[in-house]
């Protein structure tokens, strides 16, 4: 059983930004040796989000943009009490969104739509160094 | 330790069908072997979502007409300008929902309440036919 | 391998109660003897939720009266016909939110954010007697 773990750095550019992380994701699983197993995806910190969308343009806007609608940045939260940091919308975001991510693994790829990516969402209200944890755990060739 | 991963067809009738997957999941995780551990069900796909409910006739019409609510099907989405499919919504409420889902396994049986069901829940506008990729993995008899 | 499982029993005060579980999650951690892999933390039930937020008491208050935004009390649901409990909007948050959560294992430690912490939110109409259940999965020392 192999259990192999990477931490992926990603510098985002703001509130609403998103960042396809298929690629890196799949290179961890590679680097790893595991053939069939899963690969868990999770963001370390509480205004960020992972999960799958299809990656392209349109949807790039829609998201950040219907996230703001469900949770508008100009509204009152008792969050802001707390730290006046004024992002208690960027923290109801990404705890609804989720932090983490479960995708399977076979013979050694994710498995994973053809219109089916891996993204990271920014969903604080300034640029952040964003790390992402990747573990996968599984069996290798046998 | 053990691997065991196998894809569940499901045929939807089309926008907010709810199906449920306990039964079949259930039938992988026997078929396996595993009796400590954890079954992944994830959906191949970015327009459909799982997750657990008290699958009973009244939340399967609430479910998706409240996730019509959130992300309403006759809206303007920028997702509509890269393939002109409009299914914008459908795509949002999928990533909300999540494609990803952990189960607990105990003495070879998913870990679950009384009232609480494995569902798919179809996003996309017409009937498709969805593929759900169940990944067990842990210990045997030991 | 290890696979190390426990349940955690919490016993919430009413709709909208939070519980801080991190503690008590890398206890469990520590118990399992697992260095590398993941803990899966899963909410046995369908009308309460777990997810990672900043523990604080201002997002106590937010994360609550926003869930209640989305799907209100008040509201008509067809739920309700089925075993009048009245409990719809319940249903829906718990299962927005999602039961299952993964977390990865490093060192013997959960891998979480300074400001991020594993909550429990009790989304039924009265108090609860919960159970979480923990997997923990990995391997030890090597």
């Amino acid at each position: 059983m192999i259990v192999h773990q990477q931490v992926l750095e990603v510098a985002t550019s703001g509130h609403g930004s998103m960042h396809d992380l298929t690629d890196r994701v799949q290179q961890v699983v590679q680097s790893s040796g595991v053939k069939q197993g899963t690969a868990t995806v999770f963001h370390i910190g509480s205004t960020a989000a992972v999960g799958t969308i299809e990656f392209e343009p349109g949807l790039q806007q829609d998201l950040p943009r219907e996230m703001d609608r469900l949770f508008p940045p100009g509204e009152h939260y008792a969050h802001h009490q707390t730290w006046h940091d004024h992002n208690g919308h960027s923290h109801l975001q990404a705890t609804l969104l989720g932090p983490s991510l479960v995708v399977p693994v076979e013979q050694g790829r994710l498995v994973l739509g053809t219109w089916q990516q891996v993204f990271l969402l920014e969903c604080d209200v300034r640029p952040r160094q964003r790390r992402v944890h990747v573990t996968v755990m599984g069996v290798g060739d046998q």
